[in-house]
């Protein structure tokens, strides 16, 4: 990928971000009425800070792990197995979250444009992300002009509304504009300026993009990765800035009935077409930032596969099933976060930043312990940068973990935990079937070691419904193999086994045949039966039943006919050393 | 069965009609006013008269087909297959209405009692048809004294009504109570007495089930068969005509709150406990009438499969999986029909009418033929037994489709045309493949006659993912069938194959290794392709895939593995001349 396509493309996520994390941070400092706006400008500073060091730390992350380095992988190679594990299910319920807070934030914006859809809020946030699953599903390449058209226009609305807005205070000297009358419900507290701190550093989240994507750059990779994503790091420091300020000189209070963006733009533009395209912009690349979680998903699942803690499909990654059975649980559990928290961004906000900082977290932490290992050029420099993201990170993980534990931060530890559960039990599961198939493994369930060629006898069975060209090309093939052949026929009468032997003898009874009675025109279960009691009896014997299965040429013709094979496979399947081969015979 | 258990199980269906039948009458003659209700005696006689011919017609059905006799049967075998086929779309229609018209009426019996419910008449009976549909696909056995309680429950209900009711009213002097005014909206016709007489018709559906079931009788079966029809039919008519002259004694007008039996029962029993088990054991026996339906459907569907105008799973009666989906289908339909009419017995009535005497015309029909043939011991008299049943069926048809037929009526030929249809498509398709596999045709689409087990020549192909023992066994035994055998690995990069190369080297190089490069870690596609170019340059070989396939023991471990075998035979299942075995391994 180019940089200026890379640079929109990778950057929705943590850019978009700013439609909703200033906000966020006003929201709880606005509890302390103006004494606890008064505090915004500090906490932005020290988000703005956090922002550089954890913008700095990804920077040599890049050129550490040239080949990617997402938290999962810098975590796990550095802490070791479990906490690489916490750090993809953080990494998870990032996916989750960004798509149910990119939906309501995007929804927010157009919703402060016209306020008469808020009541509908919920379900056109399941229309969307269903549009996105159906999108994603079909396979939509996340690419091109037409995915880096939002994010531009993002910056340029950001970027409009910022200087517009600065132009019109220096114009009026900078007095902040008559505030209402706050009612303050709590006092400035330690605890409150930090959980203003932990909400507004979601302002970042999605700046770890690049760094997952490094192998997509044009060589150098890790050079052109680097170069993005400092022009990223310098846009987000500048947009997030620009817009706290200018809440701030235009003393914005937050309002629940339309976004502090919406705010800000109705007093710069009014309401016309600025305006318009200002909330259009952000919905949009809002949106645009829903859709990454979709494109990160699989390659996070790739990942876990290849360390065996995720089901082996996830390895291809074109494999549609995987991929889509993947995308539909990202969709389903994201709808479901949605609506519980009734498509409120403000709600949703400690669940996000419990996921994204506690990936975040581990993965500064992997890099601190990777610059004490290396010890390379300036690796003091490097590690104190680690470690002061690592620990600002921990912060706000903890903060929006314990103060929002009961309002909603339990479900991102709950998807952790149980993701991280499950990747152990998967990972155990391999690793038993591993020492089971291994060459120097012990006997196997079966109770038998495994034999050379020459220690086994084989029988081949061909069970006749009756006797046509697909049951003859099926005797054909089972005598060409030349082993032991014995032909099954199941009658329901003695009468007509009779008459089936009489055919037999007619077509030239080129191979023994055995005659079973059922009653009942049942076929499966007497054939099961026969060869699970020759199985029993000559257990040295590796029986092979070929099943003359007809394939027909329509998808609807299918149901019309006995599946035999697949009916025979599965009812054989417990028995070791028996092989089901079907001869197909096309109409 | 022992007839005393057979009459309750197989006549509910028809015993439970007087429910509605009779009503279905009055609600016609009501129309012409006080004027038509004095028809209901004659039209009523008119009935006893067809049930009577019907009847007896059905004794003889039995006696000439001891091993059942449905309409399908008679009709198909002595009118043709279109007529069969026509005949047993009445059938399966009248099963959807059996369900439908069943629980609408069994409803109306509650809702006669506690008229609150009656607002929710439409989804209790959705729940009801749901718990229909779930007993059976659990496969609950109508058999026993469970399922003969409540026939005897009603006839005793019955004739408890009409016994205590001829009493009062022989206490009075038979003289008609004060009948309410009545607003006449037509005039008595032609066309009204016949429409009367084709609703009150349907007081004898299911008439047909001993007929179906004689197989299921005590030795002799058609001597009890025709015994317990006898018996039927005499309840039947007893019931029917003691309730038509109550109602005309005890001067009833049909009322849309409740039903006429409801009516008769608070005359009767005033609302006392004799009033709530005349309404429950009719509840209950119409319940069991709609069971009926479960029972019979894939009956008929066994015989439309073993005459080939139905897939062949439904000749094995005992598949779940048919079987399911069949009575899924049926539950669907009938749920769709009972929603559309808003469950209301009156507006099904016509439907109902017009499959079951489609079948029943066609049925006679086919009997008056039979005996025209066969000509045995008083062949005229049956013949004119059947005529006259034919002739007042076909009246009753014609009467229902004609003029309702925009009343609903059209859905029942619906599904009378769509099954003669699918059926002959299936019969068509059927008779193509084996046109294309009997041992006396053609080429096959392959281009190639069967060849001889000397003029086959194999090669064995074994994909090995990984050198394990899963690999081992089935390299092992593609050995031991002695013929050529050539191993595939498929490789993302060539380090990775030099690497697998070596490994087979020191494992002892048994086999001829063929090492693909395929950079997407993508196995099937390059198997598929190696194999496909194989096909095309040495189209004389026959190849054998064999698949080592891991078994895991647990359902749960199944999606965490590829399912290689599964995945390799679909995408090899276009091509000819290919066998794929998998050779399992169980952990």
């Amino acid at each position: 990928m180019r940089k200026l396509i890379a640079l929109p493309v990778l950057s929705a996520d943590a850019l978009s971000s700013v439609a909703y994390g200033p906000e966020s941070m006003l929201a709880v400092l606005v509890l302390a009425g103006g004494s606890g706006l008064g505090w915004s400008l500090p906490v932005s500073a020290a988000i703005a800070f956090l922002m550089l060091a954890v913008g700095l730390s990804y920077r040599q992350t890049i050129r550490a792990y040239p080949h990617g380095g997402g938290s999962y992988i810098v975590a796990g190679r550095n802490l070791g197995r479990v906490p690489g594990l916490v750090a993809a299910g953080g990494l998870i319920t990032d996916y989750v979250l960004t798509v149910a807070v990119s939906i309501s934030s995007g929804l927010a914006a157009v919703t402060s444009a016209i306020p008469s859809l808020r009541s509908a809020v919920v379900p056109i946030g399941l229309a969307l992300i269903a549009f996105l699953l159906a999108a994603n599903l079909r396979g939509v390449r996340q690419a091109g002009a037409l995915f880096a058209a939002p994010t531009y226009a993002f910056i340029v609305a950001i970027a409009l509304l910022v200087t517009v807005g600065l132009i019109d205070a220096g114009a009026r000297g900078f007095r902040a504009l008559p505030a209402p009358a706050l009612h303050a419900s709590s006092a400035v507290t330690v605890l409150l300026v930090l959980r203003a701190f932990a909400s507004g550093s979601t302002a970042m989240t999605g700046i770890e993009a690049i760094s997952n994507a490094v192998p997509a750059f044009k060589p150098v990779e890790w050079r052109n990765a680097r170069t993005t994503l400092t022009w990223m790091i310098g846009l987000l420091i500048a947009m997030f800035t620009g817009i706290v300020v200018l809440v701030h000189v235009d003393g914005i209070v937050p309002e629940s009935s339309q976004t502090t963006l919406s705010q800000l733009a109705h007093l710069d533009f009014g309401s016309g077409p600025l305006y318009v395209y200002t909330q259009a912009a952000t919905a949009l690349v809002l949106l645009l930032a829903a859709d990454t979680a979709y494109n990160d998903f699989p390659r996070v699942m790739f990942l876990l596969a290849r360390d065996r803690f995720a089901p082996r499909p996830f390895l291809r990654m074109g494999d549609r099933l995987a991929f889509n059975n993947g995308i539909v649980v990202l969709s389903v559990v994201a709808s479901l976060v949605f609506v519980a928290f009734g498509g409120n961004t403000s709600s949703l906000i400690p669940l996000y930043a419990v996921g994204v900082f506690l990936a975040f977290t581990l993965s500064q932490a992997g890099m601190v312990v990777h610059w004490w290992r290396v010890r390379g050029a300036r690796w003091r420099t490097s590690m104190a940068i680690g470690a002061i993201g690592c620990a600002m990170s921990a912060t706000v993980f903890l903060i929006a973990g314990i103060t929002k534990f009961t309002a909603g931060a339990w479900v991102s530890l709950l998807i952790v935990l149980v993701f991280t559960t499950v990747a152990l039990l998967t990972r155990r599961h391999f690793d038993r079937v591993d020492r089971a198939t291994g060459l120097g493994a012990p006997a196997s369930r079966d109770g038998e070691s495994e034999q050379t060629p020459s220690q086994l006898s084989n029988l081949v069975i061909v069970p006749i419904p009756r006797l046509d060209r697909v049951s003859v090309r099926a005797l054909a093939y089972a005598v060409s193999l030349r082993q032991p052949v014995l032909a099954l026929h199941v009658s329901p009468t003695a009468e007509e086994a009779r008459r089936f032997r009489d055919y037999w003898h007619a077509w030239g009874d080129h191979v023994p045949l055995e005659l079973i009675e059922s009653p009942y025109r049942a076929v499966i279960p007497p054939v099961v039966a026969y060869v699970e009691s020759l199985h029993t009896q000559r257990p040295e014997l590796t029986i092979t039943v070929i099943v003359p299965d007809l394939a027909v040429g329509h998808l609807w013709q299918r149901p019309l006919h006995d599946d035999t094979g697949a009916r025979l496979r599965h009812a054989l399947a417990p028995l070791s050393k028996v092989v089901v081969a079907s001869v197909r015979f096309h109409v």
